[in-house]
């Protein structure tokens, strides 16, 4: 095989399996080529993925020694893209009762929601995580998006009980807006101990839906080792209950008497 | 730009943005190449693509000419993959009250799932689409990862209203399975009039649920001009409720006394 077929082949391989480690001779042996030659391929890639601001490949020396891709993206193109949504945002028609704001268009289009979830994975490269965990409904997509680039499964938290999960581990938790008493379920075998997990979800406020799965989690010993949101708002009469958290946007303002919203990068930002 | 380079690039920009026309200018400038580098690049690409069974460059002729990449999955690759996914559900440990299977694993699986969302773009790649619906909750990563590879939005309809989501439509329909009545909402501004729609769900017995989806869109005066399931299960009581539609596996068995699971291709297999 031709260096340029083998470019193009080993591009999708690399971007259907993000940080799948594979050693060299299995990429030798598939495309019948010398170590050297794809060793070159392998350079090749690497170099137009960092200067193009999405990502890079790793290698791993030793006998077991191989290469994976990180997908990334830089700064600069994470941040034009977050300029761009706080725009979207800011349109008063996506205003709804209550300060919340529509976002389903956004959260609906999966070419916006895999920018976002790498966004993300970008920002949790160093974090140890073994799986994603949201709350249905609205953070699934972003939850999935960020996954798929970090290579790991995706585990939803409920909050109604459904028969077709087997056992499972229930709390109680109070939302910090609105005060009432929710419940949230995960069936126990939907996770093990001692699990590295990062929270996804769509829209924070006070953080009383992140501070119940943060609870949660608890049950199953899991360490939470990284929190992510879209959305974080502003919340006057409360103290937030999460600490430590990444958020895309924040919207600072959202008056429905005035129908104004106003939305800048979130802490994601190198300039928050 | 080299041409080792340029197909590293093309490469990426093609499976960020499936589907999405391009015209060749465009490509020219970006890469300061002449038209017939880029051709040839663009040849390279598409005999590399159909060789391994990933997809193909479309080419679209006149003034507004261009290409698209159009994912797909060989139907070799597509019933390697489904035989596998069977015997996954043939484990015993899957079986829940009721008749059901636990494949939350599966489902959390975004690799799993995005693979299994080609092979269903691939199935309806005759079928005008410009949207996804799919019912909460385990539905959305298989409409996520279909959608994708279509280039389409997607648009969620939930069991409960809520109020971050503006004025709605809702329908009562009555499960095939349980004949419990229950309501189904899509709110108002989340789908135009007369759009074509891909319904897509995780699993389905009676198609009660689909069903309601489709008198749901009614609603909207939608076409739905493709439905696709990622398991069927036979129901012995009900006659199917869903006439057209295509399923990923065949739940033929699930036989809770004697601990017994058969799952064989469902009806997208040209075997079937």
């Amino acid at each position: 095989m031709k260096r340029s077929d083998r470019l193009v082949s080993l591009m999708h391989y690399f971007l259907e399996n993000p940080r799948e480690h594979t050693s060299l001779p299995v990429f030798g042996e598939q495309y019948k080529a010398a170590k050297s030659s794809i060793s070159e391929d392998l350079d090749i890639i690497d170099r137009v993925m960092r200067a193009e601001g999405k990502g890079y490949l790793q290698t791993l020396p030793g006998a077991s020694g191989g290469v994976r891709f990180i997908p990334e993206l830089s700064e600069e193109n994470s941040m034009a893209f977050i300029r761009q949504l706080c725009t979207m945002l800011e349109d008063p028609e996506r205003m709804l009762p209550g300060g919340y704001l529509y976002m389903s268009d956004i959260l609906g289009d999966p070419k916006m929601v895999n920018y976002l979830g790498r966004i993300l994975a970008t920002a949790f490269h160093d974090s140890a995580i073994d799986v994603v965990v949201t709350v249905a409904t609205k953070g699934i997509p972003l939850a999935y998006a960020t996954a798929s680039v970090l290579n790991v499964p995706v585990v939803i938290v409920r909050r109604d009980p459904r028969v077709t999960e087997g056992s499972s581990v229930s709390i109680n938790y109070v939302s910090g807006s609105s005060k009432k008493i929710q419940t949230m379920v995960l069936p126990k075998r939907s996770l093990q101990e001692h699990t590295n997990v990062c929270i996804i979800d769509d829209f924070m406020k006070a953080g009383g839906t992140i501070n119940g799965m943060i609870n949660l989690l608890d049950e199953f010993n899991a360490n939470v080792s990284a929190v992510g949101v879209l959305a974080e708002a502003e919340d006057d009469e409360d103290e937030r209950m999460v600490d430590h958290y990444k958020s895309l946007v924040n919207i600072t303002e959202a008056d429905g008497k005035h129908q104004r919203i106003t939305a800048v990068p979130g802490n994601i930002s190198p300039y928050s």
